[in-house]
């Protein structure tokens, strides 16, 4: 008999998320069925899209419903298999959710094909947020050599890619990022250009000097008064790739103070969700995956372990206790 | 000896632009040089945009110097020529500015050549601000038949064109504009399947209604609330072509109170100016010109007399006072 322990929502927050929205259940996993597979999950991903299932209101994705598992991107291998093409040992990476082992007839299994990238990494730069970077930086702010490209939660798992791209493609790349810790990191491990810390003081002017000749391309991942402040110092043509509004996810909405900005800097804005682009996932993955493993693109990961303190990791991420990207060891 | 009466911008507005900033000029007109042609303005365009150059702040263009004449768009004739290629009698457009006369090398002539069109409509639907129209329309939004667009000041020079091609396209189209006498021109005229009265209550709920399936393409020329209350009834993937803010033009800006729909929508927006965008021009004036005068493309006129009435028409348009295309009549 195994037990199967996991995080589900049991109840939808008012205001800012709690660890009581959360419940550890810890169910016997059922027997394994003719052509099913069994995967230990080694690695969950926390990521802040899921603070949005919380809600119950119109958004991307439909409400996470009550009383069931977080939802959630996972990797780990394959324990037991009734299924043909399946063995023991096959890592793989799934949506099995905040929860230590994953039922599959296989149909939504991907293999983890390149042993030179560790497997948590498929959870990151190499996995999702990766894809998310390269699809805003690539297909929405389009950077050019010599324009400069700013990036906001730029120690992140999504926010470390831009700017290391954005780096390879020539561009001028300054992060902003919470603390001077994350800064010197973005600054001397990921080699962007400058960094801004945010709870330092003028956002606005700090940019200006970061950024003398002006933003021309903006991955925005938090809204507020971030926001505020870049668009203010944007270029005429410049683009915004609108990736996420963490700073809003937990409170009522926070508005844009100048959105006439928009108008006379004749900007172009694009709020997207990676998924709905699987076209580019292929390409993106594969040049991810190399620039991993020549060790010409650096991550960071938060690690907590155990699957009991997954809700007050991610209550942590939304309020950016977490340093690079935020992984749940499982095992 | 010809007087040449002419509006002069004498002061920068203080919030709320007013008849002070202005002073009427009666300057002689000095004597032709060779190579120069003369030009006797029929018509003055005047147009939101121009409120923008009145202030000292960064634009799209630089501001209008104090103590010369304000910029504009002038259609006339060529009264008197010393150039080899222009004739007494030739219909010109130009951008003379708010004054009775023009001089000029030639270079800045555009010749009207289509008699079908009246003169006057050069400086509206088959001008400016139908390109303008035209290129949000097409370049930004793309409508596909069966979607939705709505557009802001409707009844307007601009807004009225983008409603009428986008019925051509196959759209249903909603008009929003101030009062029931536009909202009834914009359906009874126009022909768009609904306008709400943006005067008349909650604007949001009345978009609902009229827009049951949600907008999937909105032209802004007003922003603030009007915006805001779009911003709500937007469906996934919708586009907006930022044209004009008009509501926030003579005071504090107006800030957009739900920015993270931009991203829960996935919305594509862009500010644009018309000018930026010269290689549309021809084809979209052919087209216009072309549905102007096959009387498909309808278009109404506020024709104010007189150069000395200029101000006052101006400071009305930005208020809304004006019912269709604002001109003033200079002969």
């Amino acid at each position: 008999m195994t037990i199967n322990r996991q995080i589900l929502l049991v109840s939808r927050p008012k205001g800012e998320a709690t660890l009581d929205n959360f419940h550890l259940a810890a169910p016997e996993l059922p027997e394994l069925g003719e052509g099913q597979v069994l995967v230990r999950n080694f690695y969950l991903s926390l990521d802040p899209y899921m603070r949005g299932r919380m809600n119950d209101t119109k958004s991307y994705a439909p409400p996470q419903p009550l009383d069931t598992v977080m939802i959630g991107a996972t990797v780990g291998e394959v324990i037991e298999s009734r299924h043909p093409e399946w063995q023991p040992g096959d890592a793989v990476s799934a949506m099995f959710g905040w929860q230590e082992y994953g039922i599959s007839d296989g149909s939504n299994l991907q293999r983890l094909r390149d042993s030179r990238v560790p497997m948590s990494v498929y959870l990151g730069a190499a996995g999702m947020p990766g894809v998310t970077a390269w699809y805003g930086l690539n297909r929405i702010i389009c950077p050019k050599p010599g324009e400069t490209v700013a990036v906001s939660a730029a120690s992140g798992a999504v926010g470390s890619v831009v700017g290391q791209l954005a780096k390879r493609a020539g561009c001028r790349v300054v992060g902003i990022a919470g603390g001077e810790q994350k800064c010197d990191y973005v600054v001397q491990t990921l080699g962007f250009d400058a960094c801004v810390d945010y709870k330092a003081g003028n956002v606005y002017e700090a940019l200006r000097a970061a950024a003398p000749d002006g933003i021309d391309g903006y991955f925005e991942n938090v809204g507020g008064e971030v926001l505020d402040a870049v668009m203010r110092n944007l270029n005429a043509h410049s683009r915004i790739a609108l990736c996420g509004m963490i700073s809003g996810y937990n409170g009522d909405p926070i508005p844009m103070k100048h959105p006439a900005l928009l108008l006379t800097n004749r900007v172009r804005l694009e709020g997207f969700i990676v998924t709905e682009h699987m076209d580019v996932w292929p390409q993106a993955l594969k040049e991810l995956t190399d620039a991993v493993a020549a060790g010409e693109l650096r991550y960071r990961e938060t690690i907590t372990q155990g699957i009991e303190n997954a809700p007050a990791a991610f209550l942590g991420l939304l309020k950016g206790e977490n340093f690079g990207k935020q992984i749940v060891r499982l095992v």
